[in-house]
C-alpha cells in the first residue's frame, strides 16, 4: 500500500495558520462568533491553504461519468442512455453544472471514465478501459485493472484541472444507476444499515425502492465478506460494488489532498466516493469540506459516518457537482469577510465591555 | 387606515407567470424536483416579478440604524455608542455588510433614522426626529409623530434605493439593544411565549438573559393591553416597544411590495419588523422571501409565526442584512438555472421512462 501513489501522505493542515486565523476572527468588527459557520470555514481554509488570506477564486469543477451494469435490474427512474446524453449536455452548456460553472466563473472539465459512449464527444475527455461496469448483483462491478485505470484517470484529471492553479476543487458525477452503487459502498464501508441508506435516487417509487434495497442486500451478501476481509476494504468495495466514475472521484480527492488542495464535496454519490477514499487514505479527511445535505435519504447517515457538517440543506438531489457549486459563494464570502472586514482597532469600534 | 400610504394594497403575485415557470421547470434537463428549494424559489420569483426570466442582479441594500433607550437597563453585551461607531464602519467599508455588498456588487445605502449621532457622518443619510428611543420598560418607546417620521424615512429610503431600478431589496439594521425591542415586538404580535423568544443577542450571559427577559415581561405588562386593543396592533407595538430602525424597515417592506419588488428578509430583528409590517398590511406577506434562520434563540419561533422557510441556517447572529446578502447568490443561481438550463427537447435527453 505504501508503494501506491494513493497511499502516500496527504499532509496536515497548518496549526500555525489556524491559530493566526482564529486571532484575526476575534479582532473583526462583529460579536465573536456572530458569523457562525462562515467563521469556522474561513479558519479551516486558512489552515488548509497555509495562508493568512484564504481564497476560493480558482475552483475547477471536474465531472466524471460512468455507466452501471446494475441498471439492467431496473434500479433507476431514467434509462441508461441518459448518461451519454447528459455528457453532450455538459459539453453543450445546458446542464445544471454547466450553467453554474459559467455563472461562477469555474472551468468545467468533463471526463468520461466508463460511459457507454462509443464515439468521441467534443469537449469530453475519454479515459476508459470499458463501457460501463458489470452488474454487481451478479459479480464484481469491475476488475482490479479497471479500478487501477479509473484511479489513474482521477489523478490525471486533477493534474490537468490544476494546471492553471487551483484554490479548491469540486468533483461531480454523472451515471444512471450510481445511487445504487453509492448506497452499496456506504453500506459496506460505513458500515451503515441499508434500511436507512437506500432512497429514491432520481425518482423511484416506493415499490422500486424496495426492489433496489433487496438487490443491494443480495449484492452485499455476495461481496460483503470479501470487502471486510480485504487488506484495503475501500479499494475492494470500489471494485466489487462501486462505479468507474465513483472510483475516479475517490482517487481525485486523494490526488487533490496530496497537492494540499481542499475539496468541496458534493452530494450522496460524491460523499460515498469520499468515504471510500478516506478508508483508503485516512489522511484525506481534513481536506474535505462538505457543501450540502441532499434529499437522497441515506445522505444524512453517510455524512454522519464522515463526521461531516455540510453548509446547505436545500433538498437538492441532482448530483453533477451542482450542490458543491451552489455552496461555493458561501466559501468565497467567508474568505472575503475574513480578509477584508475592519478590525475593532482599525474602525475605532468599541469591543464588548470596553471602548475603542 | 385606508387613507395612509402603508395601508394601500401591495398587489398579488402573478398566477400566470407562476404556472409558466412551473411548466418550464418540468422541461429542464434534471429529474423533476431535483433542484429542491431552488426550483420553488425561481418559480416564486417569476410570479412576484411577473416575468418568464426572474432576476436578482440589481439588489440595493438599505441598512437602517437607531438607538434604544432600553440599553440603560443593561440589555446588551455592547455599549450603546457602538451603534454610531458602526455607522462610520458601514460608510468606511469595513463592516460585514459593506464587505458583502462590494463582493456581490450591491449598492449600499445607510440611513440613520434615530441613532445618538449628533454630527453628520459622510456616506450616511440622516433622517431622524430624535436621538434614540425612550426606555420602553418605563413608557412608550416613541411618540406617534416619531413613528410617522420613521415610516416616512423607510418609504423614502426605498424610493431612493430603487431609483436606478431594483429586482429585489435587502434591508439591514444596526442598533445596540434591538434584539430586546425585536423580542418584545414578536412576543406582543405573535403572540409568542417570551421563554422561547429571548436570546443572547450579541452575547449576553445566562444571568443577563434572564434580566432581559424579565425586563421585556415588565414592558409587556405595561403596554400589552394597549397593543392588543389598538386599531392596528402592529403600529401600536412599533410605537410602544419597537425601535426607529425597526419601524423604518417595516415601512420599507410595505413600500417595496407596493412597487412589486420582493424583499429578501434578513435575521431576527428584520423578521420582527416583517411581523409588524404583515400585521399592518397583510398583503405584504407574499413579497417576503426569507434568507436564513439565525442563531438568535427566538428566530425559529418568529419564522414559524410568519410561516417562513428560510434558505440558510449557518448560526449567523450578526444582523446588518448580512444573512440576506449571504443568501443572495442562491437566489441568483436559482434564476440562472431556471433561465439558462437546456430543456429535454433542446438537449435531446430522454425524460424518465421515455426516449428523447
Amino acid at each position: 500500500m505504501t508503494e501506491t501513489w494513493y497511499g502516500q501522505a496527504c499532509g496536515q493542515p497548518s496549526q500555525e495558520y489556524r491559530q493566526r486565523a482564529l486571532v484575526r476572527q476575534r479582532q473583526l468588527t462583529k460579536p465573536e462568533g456572530a458569523l457562525g459557520r462562515l467563521e469556522t470555514l474561513a479558519v479551516e481554509l486558512a489552515a488548509l491553504q497555509g495562508v493568512d488570506q484564504p481564497v476560493a477564486q480558482r475552483v475547477p469543477v471536474v465531472v466524471f461519468a460512468g455507466d452501471h451494469g446494475v441498471t439492467a435490474q431496473g434500479v433507476s427512474a431514467y434509462p441508461a442512455e441518459v448518461t451519454v446524453q447528459m455528457l453532450h449536455n455538459f459539453a453543450g452548456g445546458g446542464a445544471a453544472i454547466a450553467v453554474l460553472a459559467r455563472e461562477l466563473g469555474l472551468p468545467l472539465h468533463v471526463w468520461d471514465v466508463g460511459s457507454r459512449a462509443t464515439t468521441a464527444i467534443a469537449g469530453v475527455v475519454s479515459a476508459k478501459t470499458r463501457h460501463g461496469t458489470d452488474d454487481f448483483s451478479a459479480g464484481p462491478a469491475m476488475s482490479a485493472a479497471d479500478l487501477d485505470a479509473a484511479f489513474d484517470a482521477g489523478r490525471r484529471a486533477v493534474e490537468t484541472a490544476c494546471g492553471d492553479g487551483a484554490d479548491l476543487l469540486v468533483f461531480g458525477e454523472m451515471g444512471i444507476g450510481n445511487t445504487t452503487a453509492a448506497s452499496a459502498l456506504a453500506a459496506a464501508l460505513g458500515p451503515l444499515p441499508l434500511d436507512e441508506l437506500v432512497g429514491a435516487g432520481t425518482g423511484l417509487d416506493a415499490v422500486r425502492m424496495v426492489q433496489k434495497k433487496n438487490l443491494i442486500a443480495r449484492a452485499l451478501g455476495l461481496h460483503g465478506e470479501a470487502i471486510t476481509a480485504a487488506q484495503s476494504p475501500g479499494l475492494e468495495a470500489l471494485q466489487r460494488v462501486g462505479g468507474l466514475e465513483i472510483a475516479a472521484i475517490s482517487a481525485a480527492m486523494i490526488a487533490a489532498a496530496q497537492r494540499r488542495i481542499p475539496v468541496l464535496v458534493d452530494g450522496f454519490i460524491v460523499s460515498a466516493a469520499a468515504l471510500a477514499a478516506v478508508r483508503i487514505n485516512p489522511g484525506l479527511r481534513p481536506w474535505l469540506l462538505f457543501s450540502h445535505q441532499s434529499a437522497e435519504r441515506g445522505h444524512i447517515r453517510l455524512l454522519e459516518a464522515l463526521q461531516a457538517q455540510p453548509l446547505l440543506a436545500l433538498d437538492l438531489r441532482l448530483g453533477e457537482g451542482s450542490g458543491a457549486a451552489l455552496a461555493l459563494p458561501l466559501v468565497r464570502m467567508a474568505c472575503a469577510l475574513h480578509n477584508r472586514m475592519a478590525t475593532f482597532a482599525e474602525a475605532a469600534v468599541a469591543d464588548r465591555g470596553g471602548s475603542a
